[in-house]
């Protein structure tokens, strides 16, 4: 991987250490240049031509069969969404539970994910894992399951303190598992049957660098029939009719701006090119952020995990995080935990982590 | 209104005779170059800092704040959504009907509301409208409502016909009224105050001039704690809490993306500055073009309607507008119907219509 060349792509890390991809990641050039070029386009020739409708159609299978690809899934199993969270919605509201029900979760999940749970009319039954060693995250989600659970729904790489939970370990068991991996796609390699969910929520505008709401849902084949569409877009029926489209297509959330789709494929391109050592990469450079920052204060997040580091400060997170603002480092701090995460990726330089560390 | 300035400031009707903005409106120039700044800002910036945040929150009350003083809605009650199909999924799911209950709408209705209907459980009656006078729609209406009748879901303007649907006369009965604002809001005067309906939708990017993907959903006060929140978003509660935000709030999609929001609030500006007189004018060149494609064509619109004006050309549709995209005329067909449509603004030259009527 050339660094020097990737960097170069990413602008923004010419002006910072940008540590934030668990929110939104670093843009490519090229994805700005071809948001920029739609723009132009619709600005002149206007958004009406049969180029245009068949351009945009077109570049939406393109989107999906990318993502789809990134997640080891069949084809025809990924719906377009705006978010993480709305396919967590997609998800979970389609399922149609009611008061006898129950879903198993976990403490450490986004908003994203815990709203659709909380609105679904099931009980919720949350396994405490935050404080937790990571080994003993099984353990504690096995003890909230019963014969009345009907899903199971948490994150594939955990958004507060970085931790990879045990997806495959619960995959299998009769019961949905609807897994948030907003934090994952992107981040670390990502098979979905491998992991065996049935649901998994991609965001595009995070570790996959692409445009603001954009994103995905994988629907394991089969799973689709079981789900009730209840918010249905313009793309969730086979043309003239109302037919459901085949596989997860029915759950295609609505139309997402061409800017953002062209902007999303340039993005994901870039990727491609980097290639599968990002992966490893970014593994190595996460683990050197863990040391080093593990030299001046505490660190949540535990060896082997992912690319997110969640660490303790000394003093105030927000005040800490606003301070490295001013001096070049992008961070977030995580509201009501004290904590703060730094985002490391195959883009993150050593100079970068260093000028983390030597502010802490 | 100055007519060579509004020109002027939409850069595709110098190449076209643009008729279509019931599909998609000419964008102002303004708008692309503040989607474009947005993304510069992005991508050299990132999007990570307070004050990114703050502005992102900071522009969706402005949107909102415009969007609802454009439909004469009270503060509070318009939610931002991506389209008029995710509005009135958002209602129509909300209400959480079943077999026993009703809806009345009509055969005129768009896929993005008639999607919703057909997937809510209820029995839907339709009032056959599309080849009776506009003056003989309501009682047609009338006849469908029963006892069971627990939502009235139709357009204010119809997409099909042009027709001005009689919106007035059938609020206040004691069942909820959603109207499908998508060909009336920006291209006729709305007041949804007025009208007395519960829920109304607006797009964007039709007679607004806004990017793709934007668009609002009024909820009239208190009608809020009668919807079900099935697919929240981050924007649906109060920070740090999962109680519902107050109003039509609640239901905010999700993340519209921030160069989206620039656009718009542009687009919305262009027309503010244009003022109240584009309405009146819109309206006189729309009976123009129902008189000029009238001497050629049979006109299916009737006359005092709204700026849709749709008529049978003598051969096929698809082909005609086709042919007259090449001649620089832009128009759209109604698949299944055999019939064109075009859509007049208060931009629309008397040229314009002039080379429409020409071809046919």
């Amino acid at each position: 991987m050339n660094l020097a060349a990737v960097r170069a792509e990413l602008p923004v890390l010419a002006r910072y250490a940008y540590l934030n991809a668990g929110t939104f990641g670093p843009l490519p050039r090229r994805a700005v240049e071809a948001m920029e070029s739609q723009h132009r386009r619709d600005l002149e020739e206007g958004r009406s031509s049969r180029e245009f409708f068949q351009g945009a159609l077109e570049l939406r299978e393109r989107v999906r069969n990318e993502l789809t690809r990134l997640i080891g899934a069949p084809e025809g199993s990924v719906a377009l969404t705006s978010s993480t969270s709305e396919g967590c919605a997609i998800a979970v509201a389609g399922l149609g539970l009611g008061p006898e029900d129950e879903i198993v979760t976990t403490d450490i999940e986004h908003p994203g994910l815990e709203g659709p749970l909380r609105v679904s009319g099931a009980r919720i039954r949350v396994a405490s894992i935050r404080t937790r060693p990571a080994a003993e995250a099984l353990d504690a989600l096995e003890a909230e399951i019963t014969p009345r659970t009907r899903l199971i729904a948490l994150s594939h790489v955990a958004w507060t303190t970085g931790a990879l939970l045990p997806i495959r370990q619960l995959a299998d068991r009769g019961v949905p598992l609807l897994v948030d991996g907003a934090q994952a796609a992107g981040s670390i390699p990502v098979d979905v049957e491998a992991l065996g969910c049935d649901f998994y929520t991609v965001s595009g505008q995070k570790w996959l660098l692409g445009p603001d709401a954009t994103g995905g849902l994988y629907v394991r084949p089969g799973r689709e029939e079981e789900l009730r569409i209840l918010v249905p877009s313009y793309f969730s029926w086979e043309r003239g009719t109302f037919d459901p489209r085949a596989g997860a297509l029915r759950f295609d959330s609505g139309w997402i701006p061409t800017a953002s789709l062209q902007g999303l494929a340039s993005s994901l391109a870039f990727a491609q090119e980097v290639g599968n050592a990002r992966f490893a990469r970014a593994g190595e450079m996460a683990e050197m952020c863990r040391e080093l920052v593990g030299e001046r204060v505490r660190v949540i997040t535990e060896p082997g995990q992912s690319t997110l580091i969640v660490f303790e400060p000394a003093g105030d997170p927000a005040e800490l995080v606003l301070a490295l603002h001013g001096s070049g480092v992008v961070v977030r701090d995580l509201p009501g935990l004290g904590w703060v995460r730094a985002s490391v990726g195959f883009w993150t330089s050593e100079e970068d982590l260093e000028r983390l560390a030597s502010h802490l």
